[in-house]
């Protein structure tokens, strides 16, 4: 952390400032330039907050050097975690691909559903029983009944599930039968909720919060590490932005950022990043051109009666030509589907 | 709802949408244009989505006509709802202010921060029990201890306590010594939490997310509408922009919008909205001046050694001098402090 | 400038970057933190650009220490600057109220709102002559007809004129006429327009960009007094978020955070932060309340046949009625009106 | 146009509104729905704006139809625009890469460079004479000396060159030595410059600002197409967003958009999209995967000493391989390179 003093700042509140550092316990390191003096400040900081320090007389600014994730550092964990999910490797040269609809409807739904994707080349099915919808009025989504049909289609397809958990309470229900816990945009920084899934013993599909920088990202993966779980994948769905043509703005930057930032998988959701299923495949394409580790993307048969996202949900034929042109983008990258 | 079709879409699409439309009970109302044909619809929408429609052949766009929030909803319910909490009645010509600390630390500091405010005019006391940290490694908050002290300092002072819930698991230790729950920015979205607290007897301030748009923030004021409890009061606390000179962008014109809309009483905080002590005042009278109902900000005895947000807390005496100041903005808005 | 060094530099990086900077002429300084190394970088940094340093190996990030403006900055100019127009001095005590149609569009209107605006206690006649468009199809101003417009309302009622100027071309023309030359918002980094009204003796209302931070705003008032211009004053219209409900939102912080940082003075344009005629007066009253030097209203006899901006704009007798309020939030914070 | 009256607007408001509307020559279709009435506006709207309806009573909302750009409309020109220069065909299966440095600094770096990108396949040259710098401090450019330098370049490789003109005043020198007239993020609303350049014989790169939608993109081709130059390429450079990781956040939404909206080539620029080489690989490679035209990238032999972007700047070796890679993409993307 370094401290920077206003220009007027005067000696004894550099003291000050000093001192008050090093009486917890840390050490500090002057430098005067030819406007202002910045102090360097070494040591553990959990003692102090950059409040504190912003409160001493004579403070301008506080600029932290260190990243404040640990176990989601590369710098600490250089080798790319790989995550195994009942035989699915996540994070290898092999692409991840998920596929499956936004809400499970119905039985003959989802397993239509389910068998198309299995068929098309998917490793994964995905598919919500419990939804955050922004209206109270909307669908909510068929709760534990959804996930039985989640694991009927596990049963006939052989394909792992990822489903959404909204709440600790859910949770003791969901892992019976979710191989792959989703947290959500929306509740990315509900910290009860990662603290639970922390401690649970499924792995995790952390989606980028709308309006969360990559940082908030890498610190939200930080307490699912934190409390134990480190089988956590990332997701990069699109972040809010002044644009309103598409849904959401894919943020395709944020797949090297991490990749350099963090050891832990990428997957991009191209469904949610767009909105809109025309442009589902670019962003597909743009994302494995980018260096993502997969793709969740959102599948029904029936869109145009699909009770949440049918907007942006690709018919099984798409999403099979959709998979003939990744394994050509994969090849380019040296990277297999 | 109304459905744009696209410039070269032939007649038999249209006439596909309006059986698609009148198949689902609704009516639809057709207008032709130089260069498209629009589709009204009329009747109840809750059997089709927007996505539903997209996805039919020739449509380009849909418009929604109706607002979705009904219970919130100004139209519906034109009288400013008053909120009775313990006798304080906001919602009235009589502003109310919230204050005391980001957390609750220990006995000593929460009695002094109550005593000073509750002196300088504050109406209700502020303190987190619960908090929501960026950071695993960050001070959590001290739980129910922390809210033995709030309703210690309630007993000392009268002030009636507003403290944060953040899992719907936590919402029986809060309600049993809270007056109202505070539903913080990042939870503004989380539907379990929402819901839990639309089914309490306590009163609700809840804050805008820090992305969300003010119609989100009207929808998830709905929820907790929709499950019974009207006592809900908004709270205008920053936006995130990109600005980053201060920790937030407040969003004065939501102020006039949120009355405009609704007849939730709406407040300001002003400390989180900026971040920093020396522009709380600015704000706050902003605030005030743009119509808020009133404010809520946080106070600390010893900002420089807070254990949360201490850049932005004001101490007691500052706090003192800026209630003199709204008392002078309040007369000139017709108000009272 | 501080440059943060990766976490596995070695010392012949940390020296290489030391003998790169210390061969540009300037001194460093070493602190050596658990974790990693920084370098503190003394003197005058134009030699050298933040982009040539984080080439060098081992470099991870620069953050700069000083702020890149000098002239504008209160650091080195403490006292307000006063902006003398005709008389009427911007950045005292007394507010300034500028008023006036969106667009000049006949001599009649124009004088119309002249003398209502004149009437309700208006300072200075806003209107526009050149006007920028988002469409070239749309009305593009009356040019020298409109100019010639607003001197004869000079005339008749004494108030200084406020124009835009769109271009460097058109500066000779404009200046013949106005007062004080408008850079409007799409302009404010139009930098050879910039050089240009900095060589210019009329005084100069710089608007923020929609999409500039605060300290890009005052890099551009920077480069009006590089050229030899010191009667710059600054405005705050709203900038471009996610919020759509509103044109802009209006970031009623940059008022303090541009009174602490600048000694320029500071107006907010509430009609285009909000967009909406019926938020005027709140978006007015917040300016006021949060400490600018003045305002800057539309205002219209007509808006229902205005050609720009009729949704925003006030009509006269609520101009007045807004003036009446004004005086009493002036009184509140100890200005006049 | 839509109007959305007002809940409880009057038969008479109704009445009104569509009298006002047919007295300015439109024709006007009501529709009843269960709370609104809604009101289509069928007709050429140039003799009314959206702000004059909005004052009406009763009215509560406008909602547009049509798009705004004509010219630039795939509506009304289904086949893709081929903008040739010198030979180069832009917007064919054949990709464009655009290559060189930011700045031209002197005669051996431009020179180098050239020659690199040349040999590396790039196929046009990039080179600013005239920059758009944030500071007064900074290098302000070549002028006429830089674009001489570009010109012997061209001679050398036969590469057509691109440059920037930040000014009308400009135009008249840049185009004496440019094959392509660039026109910076920060001029995309520099209505003066846009005329200016649409009635210029040269091609014409128009680059997104970075707080500019997709549809004001759009209008801002629409004035160049307008004046009556009809070679126009559009350039996705980045947007800003809250995100500061990185310098600008990569739309790549908006390239498969603007295919969709647009006949014109559309380009992406990784350099300003990223603001750091180590990323500018992965976003060149999403960006072709994405559907784009080409792409415009900043190539310094000496970054470590470039007067401007040094950060984003690859080495030439490194250009080298990302065409090598870009190769691949392009056809696995059924294009060439």
């Amino acid at each position: 952390m370094i401290v920077i003093m206003k220009m007027n700042a005067g000696d004894e509140q550099v003291a000050a400032v000093q001192s008050y550092i090093e009486n917890h316990g840390l050490q500090t390191h002057l430098s005067t330039g030819a406007e202002r003096t910045i102090i360097g400040v070494i040591g553990d900081k959990t003692a102090i907050t950059d409040g504190n320090i912003l409160r001493l007389p004579g403070v301008e600014r506080i600029m932290p050097v260190s990243r404040p994730f640990k176990l989601a550092s590369r710098d600490f964990h250089p080798e790319d975690t790989i995550v195994n999910i009942n035989g699915v490797q996540v994070g290898t040269e092999q692409l991840t691909v998920i596929a499956g609809p936004c809400s499970v409807e119905n039985r003959d739904q989802l397993l239509t559903v389910a068998k198309a994707v299995k068929e098309a080349g998917a490793h994964m099915l995905r598919g919500g029983a419990f939804k955050p919808r922004t209206s109270p009025y909307s669908f909510q989504g068929l709760g534990e009944e959804g996930l039985k049909i989640l694991a009927e289609a596990r049963e006939e397809t052989g394909l792992p599930i990822v489903t959404e958990v909204m709440s600790p309470e859910d949770l003791p229900v969901v892992e019976k039968y979710a191989d792959v816990l989703q947290i959500g945009a929306r509740n990315m920084q509900n910290y009860a909720l990662l603290k639970a899934v922390g401690r649970s013993p499924k792995a995790v599909l952390l989606k980028r919060g709308l309006m969360s920088t990559i940082e908030e990202l890498l610190m939200s993966a930080e307490y699912i590490l934190a409390n134990g779980n480190d089988r956590v994948m990332l997701c990069e769905r699109g972040i809010r932005t002044f644009e309103t043509y598409t849904r959401n703005t894919l943020d395709i930057n944020a797949v090297p950022v991490l990749q350099e930032l963090t050891h832990l998988p990428v997957l991009v959701d191209p469904s949610h990043a767009t909105g809109k299923w025309s442009l589902v495949q670019a962003a597909s394409m743009a994302g494995v051109a980018a260096g993502a580790d997969g793709l969740i993307i959102e599948v029904h048969n029936q869109p145009e009666i699909a009770m949440s996202d049918g907007a942006q949900s690709l018919k099984p034929r798409r999403f099979d030509e959709l998979m003939h042109q990744l394994a050509r983008i994969a090849t380019a990258v040296d990277r297999t589907l």
